[in-house]
């Protein structure tokens, strides 16, 4: 409505309604999204999260912005959840962002790097040390806002159906591993394999793969893993604590009004750290269950440790300095020439 | 309005109006809540949880819910504020709810415990474990409704006019610290004070205390510690993840909508990740900073943390057991025998 026409409106004494009406329309309409989760519904923490997500934002909300979530497959593969969002297919997804290194390496940054951060000095970044404005100067190329929304903390090494003492038994290993990690592997001679949750157990069953990660204890026990690899090593170098995003397509997030903005971003701490707290209630107890089916928990030997750091000339930087400085060194411009040394 | 009157002006024409706004006015209506924070403007951080609780309210229902914060002793004193929502002089606080162990030991547990649980464990039992509802069963006796709104994370052992060598060097030292761990060092000797932060540095300096523990490098150098006691100890073994909470006035937390209540959960949520992760980006700046003003930075002995481990009985089943089973436990009902083996 026009200037000219509330005035016109306002003589025939509808003027009160005319003006106060827009300011509750804009801020607070009706809409309808989808949230393509990448993984399954199995996986209640994981999938959970934007369950939680979206709950908080229809209550906060009156049910007038509802976000439907839908399981990996659904509307798209899991690992196909980013190009969902930046080709507006849906208005948003919850997934891992280094599920699109092949795009870009940068995609592993905000979500888990070899020797990277752990979970609370990821937050510390994307919340303090200026994380989530720099990432989505990044994502923008892909149409996506993100925020963060989960985090599994530090991830297991995961399962293999022989026991690894040395570097050298990562020589010629099909291994299925998440993110930039798989890179770094192949410098041991490992043929990693970047294959969504659900198609992982029977690859391992049939041994068309010999070991597989996926994230710790509490998934991996529903996944099944321990029936067919009796071998399950720490520490998930690779994922000191991988965070989980939400991508929501740039023009949806931009439409949105002040007062959705700042109900969605709550959402999506609150959702941080729900998801944390979960995986950290719920794994002990799944390790306690696995090990009593006969699982053979291992430390990754010092020397595998030694061999598959150095490398990751970039990522040890992490390790070395504070969170905040080495990060923003990191994103800021030289992630691409150390990533060179690795690729 | 009666059903009587209602249909009295249906009959009149206005029966969708007086329907239809009911739904809206109860659900999002104009509320002004006054919050005290137990601690001063300077604490931007834990201060500052209140505020940035309070903004995602207010952004949330388009400014109809209102909290104002108020700082410590602008109201009531900062050790005072759990009175004050008590008694309904105010409608909520923030503060750390080991400040109230004088009323009830119960108090510290929702807060820190000597060799208790770090942060990540406590926002595990308190979201998962049960730990919000066992804890609100405790309170409602003080007429007190508890989210957690925040955490510190394991804290610094604090500042010490002179060396803390061996146990027998806490004997006769006046130290002001928090909580529960005061009767745990007094078993060593030690004449534990609680003093608001505040406070803290003209005692210090005047010698009328000998050491002083707050919370960590930010913090402490803000409050100036440094400038009056050179040695700086770790760790703050009574504080492994300091658990600050929202205490809202019970009735005042029954008569909100649905609406409003998912709107202040999910903000307090927020807010307890808002605060670990500032923290974690601030405090290694601060830290270097200390050092580097003479700061002398000592772990506490091996003899120091045996002595002062063994008579807390129940706080060893805390390291000991997962932190839910340890917390049900503990919570349930042997709580208070176990701690008169302390006190």
């Amino acid at each position: 409505m026009k200037r000219r026409d509330v005035l016109k409106v306002a003589g025939a004494g509808f003027a009160a309604a005319a003006i106060a009406k827009p300011a509750i329309a804009q801020s607070m309409p009706e809409l309808k999204w989808r949230c393509t989760s990448s993984f399954p519904k199995s996986l209640d923490t994981l999938y959970g999260g934007a369950e939680i997500f979206a709950k908080a934002v229809a209550e906060a909300t009156e049910n007038k912005f509802q976000i439907q979530v839908f399981a990996a497959g659904e509307i798209v593969p899991g690992l196909q959840a980013a190009d969902a969002v930046t080709n507006g297919t849906v208005e948003m997804c919850h997934t891992a962002s280094y599920y699109y290194v092949g795009k870009d390496p940068t995609f592993a940054l905000p979500c888990a790097v070899p020797f990277g951060l752990n979970a609370r000095m990821q937050n510390a970044w994307v919340y303090f040390g200026g994380g989530i404005d720099l990432t989505n100067e990044f994502y923008k190329k892909y149409n996506i806002y993100a925020l963060p929304a989960g985090n599994t903390g530090c991830q297991m090494g995961g399962w293999f159906r022989k026991e690894i003492k040395e570097p050298g038994d990562f020589n010629g290993l099909k291994m299925r591993i998440g993110g930039y990690a798989g890179r770094v592997l192949q410098k041991l001679g490992c043929v990693p394999q970047q294959l969504a949750g659900g198609d992982i157990y029977p690859a391992l069953e049939k041994g068309t793969i010999d070991a597989a990660e996926w994230v710790g204890p509490y998934d991996d026990e529903k996944l099944g893993f321990y029936k067919v690899a009796p071998y399950y090593y720490y520490p998930g170098w690779w994922e000191g604590g991988t965070m989980i995003h939400a991508f929501i397509n740039i023009d949806k997030w931009n439409s949105l009004s002040p007062t959705y903005k700042s109900i969605v971003r709550t959402a999506a701490d609150m959702t941080n750290v729900w998801m944390q707290a979960k995986y950290d209630a719920v794994n002990p107890a799944a390790l306690r269950r696995l090990v009593a089916e006969k699982t053979q928990l291992r430390p990754f030997s010092q020397p595998v440790m030694d061999e598959s750091r150095p490398p990751t000339r970039c990522s040890r930087r992490f390790g070395n300095r504070s969170a905040i400085s080495a990060t923003r060194n990191t994103c800021g411009g030289r992630w691409p020439s150390t990533t060179t040394t690795i690729t």
